[in-house]
């Protein structure tokens, strides 16, 4: 498992530079970056390079430690940097979470003391991450039948973490134990996170997989074809209400018409304390040229006016149960 | 409005030549065919380049006048043909419809008289296309609150009739009466009917109009940004059951979760006396690059593997209502 993990990174610390994988290049091309910029990191992650709420907490943590090894001598414009670094994308906490804890083990401490100390925090985020996807994918298998065909949406893999990933690291331990029979894709307009990079991981993973439009999804379900959907998550509110990639939230009520378990995996960094609901977490609206265009291909007039959100919230009573590294929750959900 | 309609037509015959906008390079070329070959029509049809279930009921009923030109001593030859202009696509019923009109009107004619009196019922199919969009477009004004924001998907305008259309016809008509805020209209992916058909005729009619990714539809609804849904369709069944564009269903889900009224809009061309439920209804399987491209952008790996329905069946019971050019239907729908 360790050598297909390492097979299908899409981010590697090697102790001064943050390695990452162009993801808007895949499927056509891989393309590794090499950087010690702090700017390079979030620059990625806005333009989504590096995607997926763990990955951006992950690398949002070793941007902190680059961009202090630039700004040594000035704390306040570290500090700064670190505010950006926070808000590079607004839906997912793990970015917030990440720079909290890089905050809270710098208290107190200052040049070289620092740096190591960061450095280790960020290491520890990196490695506790690779390790919550596989406790994540051990607990999930408890709800996958044998002969299980699964559907997922977007890319929760590999690419979305330090690990395995969260939906797909569950879905690749249940093919490895025989439960798995396969999975159908969704495409994820308007990025094809789902066409690209989910096809791609499990390509590459040997599992038969299927890929359909957004569209389809309600007709995949109609026909029988669907025993469970398992998707990641972007932020998890304390009621279960769930941010994710735009079309989730459909996925879940056509689940539920058709009295399909569906599933949400996710690290405990996700969840966010503060938000009681799915009211209280922020959508991001992105720009209309990820609509009127797929790839270089021009979909539509160029002066269409488009509504573009990222993400939707599914209501935590659509969700039959929230995988993480701890255990698997059942609603009515109530964290703490 | 006959001015305005004509400038969005997509089809056009003038006597002896079919015309037909080639719709798959819309909107980024408007190129007109001029042909008087059945082979190029069903192949037109096939290609998509005519679609849309009114239109390509028309269409069908013209080729049928252009193939018996050519066979007007061959009338097994030309029986032959028009078996393959009635199977060019299977789910919409109004080329068997078209194709058993033309038969009809012919039955015990021979040579010029059969050839007036086909061509004669391919006009008068044409001329009752156009007649019963403006029905409809009348019809379905009742259903329209003042200050509406309707969701449409795929394409049900100008392009797919002789006419002004179905869906869109009723909410151009609801436009011009001053009951129609805005409309959001759902890409439709794989070939983007609604990026790239829809969004083209409501930028021509001076209607404001936002384009959506399919898997953003939930999200909107979410939002309270849509009152009404409006879609067209392709084959009805008796009890209301209805094909249409792959997705439609997804919709009709979402909106009956959020008590969105639900209509579709289709002349009886579109019913099928013989299918009782939609499980009779023949669904179209597509070829799997349209999903592996979007244009001339490759989404996915090459030897991805595709499921690809071309539509899906919204059951009676989610659909508000039915509007035809002879009333508005409402559940539970028997008709005959």
């Amino acid at each position: 498992l360790k050598a297909e993990l390492e097979k299908l990174r899409g981010l590697h610390w090697d102790g001064e530079y943050l390695h990452f994988i162009e993801q808007t290049l895949l499927p056509h091309q891989e393309k590794w970056i090499m950087t010690d910029d702090w700017q390079v990191v979030v620059d990625a992650i806005r333009r989504l390079a590096i995607r997926g709420a763990p990955a951006i907490g992950v690398a949002g943590a070793f941007a902190a430690v680059l961009a202090f090894k630039k700004n040594k001598d000035d704390l306040n414009a570290w500090n700064e940097i670190l505010e950006k670094i926070e808000h590079a994308r607004p839906t997912a906490v793990n970015l917030s979470w990440a720079v909290g804890k890089i905050k809270q083990s710098s208290a107190g401490q200052v040049g070289d003391n620092l740096l190591n100390t960061i450095t280790s925090q960020a290491e520890q985020i990196a490695i506790e991450d690779e390790d919550n996807c596989l406790k994540i994918a051990e607990n999930g298998l408890e709800v996958i039948p044998p002969g299980s065909r699964a559907l997922t949406h977007c890319n929760a893999g590999a690419l979305v973490s330090y690990g395995i990933g969260t939906a797909v690291g569950v879905l690749r331990q249940a093919f490895e134990k025989g439960l798995l029979k396969e999975v159908y894709a969704c495409e994820a307009r308007p990025l094809g996170q789902g066409a690209r990079l989910t096809m791609w991981e499990l390509h590459r993973l040997k599992i038969p997989c299927t890929l359909l439009c957004d569209s389809a999804a309600g007709r995949l379900m109609q026909e029988g074809k669907i025993d469970l959907v398992m998707v990641g998550a972007d932020r998890i509110a304390m009621n279960g209400d769930t941010a994710n990639k735009i079309g989730t939230f459909n996925l879940a009520v056509l689940a539920n018409r058709f009295s399909i378990p569906f599933y949400v995996a996710a690290p405990i960094t996700t969840f966010d304390l503060k938000a009681k609901s799915g009211e209280n977490i922020p959508i991001e609206y992105r720009h209309p040229e990820e609509v009127r265009k797929y790839g270089h291909y021009k979909t539509t007039e160029g002066q269409s006016r488009v509504y573009n959100p990222a993400f939707d919230i599914t209501p935590g009573e659509l969700i039959t149960g929230i995988i993480s590294e701890n255990n698997i929750a059942y609603p009515p959900y109530n964290f703490s």
